[in-house]
């Protein structure tokens, strides 16, 4: 039996080489050796953007083409919009009776989030209960693996006191309880070095990013202000032109060679740089290609994504059954003694 | 056009005659001049029975049996059990976004109810965001008319407060605000002149109580202690006895008669509580006719409330598709330029 993972996206913009690095490369190799859901988390991303929702909306279509140009596989991934189902709605409202306010007011990444968006006072109820929608979507998926960065574990930690309590509570062993999948390479740092990599800030590159673009950011691309002559020696750690050859170069004797070159001097930024758009251009070019392919056929791609989220629709059904069965609130009108 | 209105109960035991002057009598009128959807609010129940759910599902049934024995005629009124309609909770879950959670910490109906339930540190999230799935229950039906207590004014004014900031967070018309229909009859006290009447203090007559059941009430009840005497004087104000007789003897110029006579003297207690044994075993016998032949017959009971789900759940379907049209989140995966 293949583990069951569940990850996904907000769709809150096209995805970029950051995402690519740190969770898609990864899921095109799990789809493989795990049964995997993608959701698309318009539901989650509207409880920030509640008043933009033609912004989530477009770029869900935008994130599906991502998916596809990478090579996540629908016959593999089953790949949904969260909102389309609606029996994550249901067991979020029955998972709020398994949290205390209290304990919610305390989640880390909340918090966190709250003070970074500067919503202390005027936090919304759908903001703060969001951890207990995501423990719904881990809990209707059977989601056994999570793929999560290390600041998303308050995430995990959330979703299995919800599903300790709801087992206690009900007597029953019908939710199990999730395994974070931690990250292993390091976040992609955006162009400026910045650890916030953004298409609004300049400093990120999409997956559909043309050579020219690439040419633009990688010039830009922050190196070591020190190393003013070619033939000066200059530093390797903090340079956001190696960490991204680290990142994205096949051949690791190479970045081997040029650190050491770069670091006895004798290497030029442009040089390097010149080498890195290449590199950039090598990976980036077929999901280019891949996008602009697809986007000739939208139909094509919203069927996809229909026969995806039909798919984790009837298995949000039949899971929900199960949970209800255990909450023994799964009346049978049809069948009076199911109601004593 | 007739105005709709929504009502309803919890399903937490068998009502009373509380409930009967307070609310049933109501919508027995009120069906024929309005559109009367009657919620059997299951779902909000669990918020503070979440560890109880066999006592809400065995209720629902015994709560059906009520409505009909009592009148309320399901070719008139849609009988309807809450948490059969998935669109409530995802309703619920997008009105999260409209309301901020200092608000809902400040609600007077919570805060009031968490005092008395004693649940100040440890109260669920659940229980916390109940007026906002209130909200969302009034607005799916688009109840125009909402019968209420004084004391339950704060949800009305909550769930108005959600459907302006709705409309204008979404720029729309499409959600109405409700008005309060405040009930004109005080709230009948118990049998021991407590405020709150509960089968289990024994002071409450269920709908379906027998004559021995009223006798052993009634004979309990409290009327005017200082009057020892037959030949005294007695008070009328605060003695139960004649608040049951206002509230259920349909001959007002007898009661008139009576409480000058209990005032002048020479009106003994068990005299007059007999009296009011006869009044209300006349109320309460056809009910508990109606109730037995009903129980003879469940499965027409829960065809019946079958029947008026999913009547309810065809028209929570319509307006959910409305709101969310609004929202502009209504994709529609057949068609790519809605998708834009």
């Amino acid at each position: 039996m293949k583990k069951r993972i569940l990850t996904g996206d907000r769709p809150t913009g096209q995805l970029h080489l950051g995402h690519y690095v740190g969770s898609l490369k990864n899921r095109i190799e799990m789809q493989h050796s795990h049964e995997q859901f993608v959701m698309i988390a318009d539901a989650q991303a509207l409880t920030d953007n509640y008043d933009h929702p033609e912004k989530i909306r477009s770029n869900i279509f935008e994130v599906m083409l991502d998916y596809l140009a990478v090579g996540i596989d629908p016959s593999k991934s089953t790949i949904f919009i969260q909102s389309q189902i609606p029996q994550l709605f249901e067991l979020t409202f029955y998972f709020l009776n398994m949290v205390t306010y209290n304990r919610l007011k305390h989640n880390p990444t909340v918090k966190m989030e709250m003070q970074q968006k500067g919503m202390e006072e005027t936090v919304t109820a759908g903001f703060m209960i969001y951890p207990v929608s995501q423990a719904a979507d881990i809990a209707l998926f059977g989601g056994e693996v999570i793929p999560v960065g290390a600041d998303q574990m308050p995430i995990i930690e959330q979703t299995n006191e919800i599903v300790r309590r709801f087992n206690s509570v009900y007597h029953t062993d019908v939710l199990k309880e999730a395994q974070p999948l931690l990250s292993l390479c390091p976040r992609l740092p955006g162009a400026d070095g910045k650890a916030k990599m953004s298409k609004s800030l300049g400093n990120a590159l999409t997956l559909s990013a043309s050579f020219k673009e690439i040419e633009e950011v990688v010039k830009k691309m922050y190196t070591d202000p020190a190393h003013l002559r070619v033939e000066d020696p200059g530093r390797v750690e903090g340079n956001v032109v190696f960490t991204y050859l680290d990142a994205f170069d096949p051949d690791l004797n190479r970045v081997k060679e040029l650190k050491d070159h770069y670091q006895r001097g004798g290497l030029g930024d442009m040089t390097l740089k010149r080498h890195l758009m290449q590199v950039l251009e090598n990976c980036v070019a077929p999901f280019r290609e891949n996008r602009e392919r697809l986007k000739q056929n939208p139909q094509m791609v919203l069927d996809l994504l229909q026969e995806g989220t039909s798919r984790a629709k009837k298995e949000g059904q039949r899971k929900l059954e199960e949970i209800k069965d255990a909450m023994r609130i799964n009346y049978r009108l049809d069948h009076f003694s199911t109601m004593r």
